[in-house]
């Protein structure tokens, strides 16, 4: 089934920040902890050093995950989809993914009538974290 | 925990489709199986309905998953991220969630050295699927 000799890029579109949406996920539990954008320059520091880079929107500046928080996320593995336009990262999470301070920033359910719940715990108060 | 008498709705952007990153996730074995759009329509439509309903930006048209493959996906639990603008839909798989006949879109695998590799075999061929 391997095919180790192919190559294949994401199709970053073109424009100014050239973004595709990216997926990570707790490499172990399978929990999908968020969701992100990379731009070129973010998924080739992802490879190059092992720690997921994405790039955010609201600062338009590369986001190191973590780099404030401490809250890393260590890179197990890297899939593609089927269009090259979504970016897969199977991370090892170090804290909590969620700058409010939960493990995933999935942490409310959304119920038939659209009421929503929280069912876990925070791990961390963010501004212990965050110092807000 | 549970704060069940809150509301919140997912933050579609304005524009003409008005569309947010929407993942599909199995919900026994927690494999992320797409990535897709949904807009306001088709979110209210997947909660009506508990099949997974999508926004094909390709064909500018909901897209209700599997209504040709017949590759449809029951909705167990839908979540919504920390900022509303990303929704996770857990879903009971039937077929392959991908057109290319795999399981999941997310079928290769990027190495370091940036090759890719397929580690899985298809589940079903797409040409007895889709008939082309």
């Amino acid at each position: 089934m391997t095919s180790g000799s192919q190559f294949l890029s994401p199709n970053f579109p073109a424009g100014p920040n050239g973004l595709l949406p990216a997926i990570a996920q707790d490499h172990l539990s399978g929990r999908v902890l968020m969701m992100a954008w990379m731009n070129q320059a973010a998924f080739d520091e992802t490879i190059r050093t092992g720690q997921a880079c994405y790039f955010s929107r609201s600062r338009n500046a590369m986001w190191r995950k973590g780099e404030t928080s401490g809250h890393r996320q260590r890179v197990v593995r890297i899939q593609l989809d089927c269009d090259a336009d979504c970016i897969l990262v199977h991370v090892e999470q170090i804290g909590a993914a969620c700058h409010e301070g939960y493990e995933s920033c999935f942490f409310r359910t959304v119920h038939a009538d659209l009421s929503i719940s929280i069912d876990e715990p925070r791990l961390v108060d963010p501004a212990d974290v965050y110092g807000h």
